[in-house]
C-alpha cells in the first residue's frame, strides 16, 4: 500500500530557480470497485524551495519505489492524485507542485487529473 | 434519448483546487437532417467547488451512461455541446467547466465546437 | 439490424485485374452480453470478378448504409466479421474478398480479426 | 466564382459564450497568374453574437458550397483569405471571427495566412 | 475533361531496369452523383520499357497537366483508376504499370483503388 | 499466479478461415531478478481450428483475467512468452499460434519475444 | 550571392490586420569555416503595414528567388538570419517581423534562431 | 571531465534582439551512483547581449566539445544543468538564458530538467 | 560537377554477407530545364563482394563529397539516379547495389526512383 | 574497450522455436577518424539452438554491459557490426542471427549495417 516513508529527499543543489519534471509512465494501481488493474502516467513538476531556505528534491529511486507501493492497492483516480501531491508536498515543502496523472482508457473514456499545491506559475498549469 | 437522470456525483475529495478532463473518444449520435450517424470526441473539463463549499465531481460510469444515452437523438453539433454543458453544470455547479466536441469530417469540413460555464482561466479555453 | 437487401452492386467497369478496398471509420454495433456500444474499423478488399463474366462491385452508399444497419444490433466480434464477409461473398461473388474488422480497446485489449473468401494472394493477407 | 450568396445562417443557440471551429480540409482554387490550382485548408474560427442579441451562426452545408464556388476562380492567398473574413463577417456580425488558410507548398514554400475581424481573445490568434 | 493528349515521353534513359513512383498529392475530380468534388491522391508506379527496345518514361510536367484536366470531370472512382492505367499503358507501353488512387473520406468510408497492367512483382503490388 | 484455469472458449463461429488478433497492452508482471515490476504488450494472434473439427476461440474476458493473474508473478520474458504460448495452445488446439511481447524498455534495451505453435504462415512471422 | 534587388513588392490588400506566414523548407547555403553546404528551414512571419499607409507584402517568387541567392554564399547562420530580418524589414517596411531559421543537424546539434523587428506580438513570439 | 575553457564565444552580430537555441541530442554523461551512462537531450536558449554593449555569443563547435567534455563524468541530472548554466552564463553574459536537459527514460521515469539564469520571457520557459 | 573521382574505397572488412545501407538526406542538384534547385534523399543499399574477392565499401565522407558535387548541376531525377548507380558500380563492383532517390514535391507532385545493379534480392526492392 | 568475456548465457528455455530480439537505443563509440562520439541502435535478433542442443540464450544485463564495453572504443560501423556478430555468434551458437546497427546522421548522412549469421529467414532479413 502507498508508503510515505519511502520518499528520501536530498538538499536542493541551487539557489538560482529551477524546474523538475518527472514522467514516470508505468503507474499501475487497481480500482476499488471492480478490481480490476489500472495503468497511468504520472508526472511530478515543481519548483525546489531555494537551497539556502534547506530546500530539497525527491530522490529518484525512492520515487520510483513509492509509485510501486500503489500496485495493489484498490483507489480511485482523483485519491491517487491527491495523495500523491500531498505526499510530496509534505516531503518536500517546494515553492510549488503540480502533479498530473493520465489513465488508460476504460469503456471509451480516459481521464486526465490535474492537482496543484503552492502558487504554479500559469505557463505549466497546462503542462 | 439524453437523460440528464443518469448523471451521479460524489463529493470532491479536497479543498485544494484541482482539475479533472474527461476524453470520451467514442461519442455517437444522429444528425437530425440526414438521419446519418455522427461520430466525435466529447472532452470535459472542470474545476469542482471545493469538497467545504460541498463541490462534487461526476461519477464516470455515469457520465459514460450518460453519453451513451445520446446515441439515437437526432441532434445537432451545437445543441449537443450546449445541452451536456449545461446538464453538466446543473448536475456539478462547478467552478467552472469547458465542454469541447470534435467531429469527424463531413463533405471534407471538420468541426470542433467549445462552450463554457463560469470564469475558464485562459491557459484552459484552447485545451 | 443487419440488412442484406440495403447491398446495391454494379458491373465491374473492366475485365483487366483491380483491387478496390474501402475503409470505414465509423463502425459501431452493440456487445450482445453487456449492452454497451462497440466501436471498430471495418476494412474491405476484394479483387470484382472480370466484368466479362458478369463481376459486380458494391455501390459505395449502400455499402455504408448496410453498415449503419448493424447500429442497434448485438453482436460478437466473431460474428460481425463473419457476417460482413459472407453478406459481401454473396452479393458480389468476387474472385476474392477479405474483411477486416479493428475494434477499439476494451479493458485494455484491441482485436483485430480477419475473415476472407476464395484466394486471398499471400501480399494481402497481412493488409 | 465566390457566391456570397450561397451562406445561410440559422440563430444562434445560447446567449452563454462558445465558440465554433469549422477546419475545411479541401480547399481549391486556381493561381491568376499561373492557371495551376492551389490547394489548401480554412480554418474559420468564430464567436458567434448573443442570441438575444440576433446572433447568427453560418449553417455548415452552405458554408460547404460558399468554399466549393471558389474553385475556379483565380485568386490569390491573401485575398481568397481576406473575401472570406469579410463575407463571413457581413453573414454573421460575430463577436469576433478568424479565418486562416494554410496552403500546400509551391516551389518549397508554404503560406499560412491569418485575417480577422473584431478583437479576438490572444489565445485564440496562434491557433 | 480528360485530354489523352496531354501525355508526352521521353526515351527511357537506359536498359538497365529501373523503377519510377509519381505521387501526385493533389488530385481532384467531380462526383457524377452528387456534383461535389471529390479529392484524393494518384500514384503511378512503372517500369519502363528498356531504351534499346523503344523504351519511354512520361513526361512529369505533362502528367501533371494530364491529371489537371480531370478537374469539372464528373467521373467515379474506379473508372478514374482505370483511364489513368489505359491512358499511361497506352502511352508508355511499360514492362508492367501500377496504379492506385487513394480518396479522402466521404461518409465516413475512404477507398483505395488498384489497377495494373502487365506482371506487377508482387512485391510492389501492396505499395 | 498465472492461472490456466481462468481461460474460456466458445466454439468457433465457421469453419471459412479466419484470423483473430488480441493486442494486450496493459500486461505486467514482475522481475524474479530484481522484483521490479515489468510492463509489455502481448500479442495473440492465432487460426482457430475450424468449428466442424471442434475448434475453439478463447473468450476475451477470460484472456484478460487469465493475463491479470501475472501480475505480481516473478518470471523472465521468455518464460512469460512460452507459458503463454503453451496456456494458449493447450486450451484452444489452433491451427497455429504466435505469442509477441513487446517489452518496455529497461537500462536502455526493449526487447521481443515471439514464440509459436504448429505452422505460422510466413507473412504473420514478421507481425 | 544574396541579392536584395530580387525582392518584389504589392501593396498590401486591406487595411484589416492579418498575418502572413511563409516557410521555406529547401533553404541553402554554405559554411565559411568547413564549405560544406547548410540546410535550413526559413520561416518568415510578419503584419504588413495597412494598406492605407502605403504597407506592401513581399511577392512570393521574388521572396523564393532571393532565397535561392544564398546557395552558395558562405556565411553563417546568425548572419543569414540577421541579414533575411534586414532585408525584408527594409523592403517592407511591415508593422513586425519575425525571421526564424531551423538548421539540419551538425555534429550532433541543430540549430534554431529567431530575430525580429517592431514589436512582434508576445504569441508569436515561440512560433 | 567538464571543460569550461573549451568555451569559446565570438561577438554578437547585432544590436537588434535575437534568440538562438542549440538543440544537442547526443548528449551522455555517467551516473555517479550505478556507473552506468546516462543520456539526453541538451537545449541552450539564450538572448545575447547586445554587440554594442559587448555582448557574445558562443562558439557552435566549442559548445560541442564543452559538452563531449561530460562524456566520462560521474554526474547527477541536476547537477549537469546547474553546471551547464554556470558556464554558459559566465561564459557569455547573456541577457537571459534557459538550459534543459531531457533524459531518456531509467527504470520507466524519464526527467526534464530546467535552469535559468537572467529574466526569461514566459512565453519560452516552457520551451 | 558530379566528379566520379571523388570516390574512394576501403576493402571489405568481412567475408561473411553483409548489408550497408547510406541515406543522404540533404542532396541537391539543379532542375536542367527551370533552373530551380531540386532537392531529395538519396539512398545507397548494396552487398559489397567478399573480402577474399577484393570486394570493397565505397568509404563515407569521399560518398558525401562525391554527392556535394551534384549541388550546381542541371540534371534530371532519372539522369541523378543512373549516374549515380553507375558510378558506385563501377567504383565497388558490389554483389549488387540499389539506388533510391525520393524527391520533394514540384507542383503537387513527387517521385521516387530506383535503380539496381546486379540481383538485388527481392525483400529490398522496396525498401 | 570491446570486452568478450562481459557476455554471460543461459539456457534456451524450450525447444518449441522462438525469436528473440533486443533493441538496445543508447549504443555509443567513438570515431577512430576523427575522435568524435558516434551513437547508434543496436539491435540483436536471433532463433536459439533448441534446449536439447545445448541451446543457449544471452542474458541481458551481461549484453547490455557488453555493449557499454565499446564507449570509448575507436571502431568504425563496420567494424562494430562485424564484431557483436561474430562474438554473439560464437558464444551462443544460434541458429541464425542477424545484427543491425542504426547510426545517427553524420554531415547529413545517416548509415544502416545488417550482418547475418545462418540462415536468417527472408521475412527476418528487412526487420
Amino acid at each position: 500500500m502507498p508508503d510515505f516513508s519511502l520518499l528520501e529527499c536530498f538538499p536542493a543543489p541551487s539557489d538560482t530557480p529551477f524546474v523538475i519534471e518527472h514522467i514516470a509512465e508505468e503507474f499501475t494501481s487497481v480500482c476499488p470497485k471492480t478490481g480490476h488493474p489500472d495503468f497511468g502516467v504520472v508526472t511530478l513538476l515543481y519548483e525546489p524551495a531555494p537551497s539556502s531556505e534547506g530546500g530539497v528534491c525527491v530522490e529518484l529511486k525512492s520515487f520510483k519505489l513509492y509509485l510501486q507501493s500503489f500496485r495493489n492497492e484498490g483507489i480511485f483516480y482523483e485519491a491517487v492524485t491527491n495523495r500523491i501531491r500531498d505526499d510530496l508536498a509534505k516531503a518536500m515543502k517546494p515553492r510549488w507542485l503540480l502533479i498530473k496523472t493520465d489513465w488508460k482508457g476504460r469503456g471509451g473514456i480516459r481521464s486526465i487529473i490535474r492537482a496543484t499545491q503552492g502558487t504554479v506559475p500559469a505557463h505549466w498549469l497546462h503542462a
